[in-house]
């Protein structure tokens, strides 16, 4: 049996037309972009075109964009820098954060002694706004709110202009981890009050070890990675050229056809939603599934029983690929965060199924072909 | 003419087996290394073989290496965990780092209040070991040494074992930035009294954007990059498989034939030195040219003349590819504090030619008779 690859929030397959504008930076055009000849200029050249393509996808100040290794440096290097550079001596995120957040949140208190407040979650997965609200309202000191755009478990998507225009009232500082939106939803930066955001080329068809954040050219902060001068003075390191030619080109391709794609990937969703809650008795979803959530991401529970227990393990053995949560988490085995936050049913299996525009319906099928056996 | 590429020191050509080796982790197995399913373990194989194999070549621990963005990413681990999980208190360093250690020492002084003691440089490039003793002596506190294995500028090589055995007697944490020796000198960590070094693929002729960082097993750090549970819980973020691959086969190819690349490079280097003695007048030498020192670099002075200064630029116009210092600080314009470090005449304009086996004795000699034109 084909593999049925239905983890596309854990990581994509990179877009060959991404490999093709990679590989001249792979061969004969290596050059260091920060060399003065003009064989290093060539490859600046890339990494100043790069960087200005996808400021203007974002609708960004190509100097508000710098290249990083991934969404998780990102994350680290805003949430460091407001504590650091911005003086935030509180941060408010919600315990359904990616590990990325969360635990660079947790260290920051552990070690720096930085106060966290956590903003209640509703039982349909959003961020309850009024009390974040309150939260602001309450802090006596300098603030960083942390909250994803959208959930990578659920699905969930913040109103990310509602949270922004209760930080510049309550003057926070505001980093939202936008890994699951960035090439997958129109982002305008230029009209949307955050100060930080994230971005990793693998979860929409780039390259893996490559990502970026947006710095609001209103903070001004220091490096997270001290060194050379790249990323004028911001981001230390040799630059990874082909990583940083790859997430431009994956970029474009994702945003030049955002529309269509998403339509498309969405009736995917909808269909396997339709299609479980038809033939897989007492399944349940996780989240906001049908409203303001992700037209990626399907999180679904079943039923605990010895069957459902194996449920990965008899998916994976027959060739379809899909997860109990958060990859970056799924060698942990203690379970969910997420799942826990929004739904204290212990007996349930949750499986996170999610979607590409090369997934099709017919894989759909087969899939629940499987479930109904598997259940 | 035919491009001449002499900087070797800043980045090399990637193998084309290496992107060989990388290929089918761009292409069809893109699976997230975290994931649980089969489909996800072969990647994770991919990176776990790729570590055993760094590990063996270094005869270090599987357990002790640890994939990273770069060399620069690995140093900054390094020393920010050396001062916030080992107790430092005090950084002995040179003033002739590269700029990733350097700045992040001067990033512990300035943030984290560390003092900071620079040892002296000898004229010929090399650290005074007996200053390192006295320091180390005075030190009252927890002390970080961090010197480089070899210098990036001049080619000059440290005594590791040396440094290592007066930090044992010390017990002083060290620190060596190892990137320009990785892939260039057999490293046997196993016999090394070291706690942490650096490499970077893309100087010995793998991709960029991937390093390593060693730890000894002895030394318990906390992560850098907070997140996902990836690398042991070390450093968080979706690996960079291919990069990874890249840097082991990268790794292997180097060490393979190192003693005859070596030996090759050498020839190359010695008869730069030897033909730029000749045919050029005043010409001087930085560094220990010719004793402890890489086969890779070569650091030349000429006398300053109106057109002297305009060297790089002439060579550049000529196709040949060499640089003033390093490349991660050539933007900065402000020389090289390598070279103040160890020559105050400021009437000499410094180029540093680095070679890999690619290179020729043609090569030198189309360099000589250009230089010869614009010196």
């Amino acid at each position: 049996m084909e593999r049925i690859y239905f983890d596309n929030a854990a990581t994509t397959a990179l877009d060959p037309a991404v490999l093709d504008a990679m590989l001249p930076f792979l061969t004969n055009k290596f050059g260091n972009p920060s060399s003065i000849y003009s064989y290093g200029r060539e490859t600046r050249m890339a990494v100043e075109q790069a960087r200005k393509s996808v400021a203007k996808i974002l609708n960004a100040n190509p100097a508000e964009i710098f290249f990083t290794s991934g969404g998780t440096e990102s994350s680290n290097m805003a949430i460091q820098a407001a504590v650091r550079d911005l003086g935030c001596k509180h941060i408010i995120t919600s315990p359904i954060e990616h590990h990325a957040v969360s635990h660079t949140v947790e260290h920051m208190h552990h070690v720096h002694d930085i106060a966290v407040s956590y903003v209640k979650v509703l039982p349909d997965g959003h961020i309850d706004i009024e009390d974040l609200e309150k939260l602001l309202a309450a802090s006596t000191e300098k603030t960083l709110v942390s909250l994803m755009h959208a959930n990578n478990e659920i699905g969930n998507i913040l109103d990310i202009n509602a949270v922004g225009e209760l930080c510049k009232l309550y003057n926070a500082i505001f980093h939202s981890d936008t890994v699951q939106t960035v090439g997958h939803f129109a982002i305008d930066l230029r009209n949307t009050l955050v100060h930080f955001i994230t971005g990793a080329a693998h979860k929409f068809h780039g390259p893996k070890g490559v990502g970026i954040i947006y710095i609001n050219e209103n903070v001004r902060i220091k490096p997270f990675v001290h060194g050379g001068s790249q990323e004028r003075n911001m981001r230390a390191g040799t630059e990874n050229i082909y990583g940083i030619v790859g997430f431009a080109k994956a970029l474009e391709l994702a945003t030049a056809t955002m529309e269509t794609d998403a339509a498309y990937v969405g009736t995917i969703k909808y269909y396997m939603h339709e299609q479980l809650k038809k033939h897989i008795p007492g399944v349940g979803f996780n989240g906001d599934v049908l409203g303001n959530s992700l037209y990626t991401v399907l999180s679904a529970s079943f039923p605990k029983t010895e069957k459902s227990e194996m449920i990965l393990f008899n998916l994976d053995i027959n060739n379809i690929c899909a997860s109990g949560g958060s990859a970056c988490t799924s060698g942990a085995e203690q379970g969910s965060h997420v799942i826990r936050a929004i739904n204290n049913n212990p007996n349930q299996i949750t499986v996170r199924f999610s979607f590409c525009k090369h997934n099709t319906k017919a894989e759909v099928d087969a899939v629940i072909e499987k479930l109904k056996a598997l259940v």
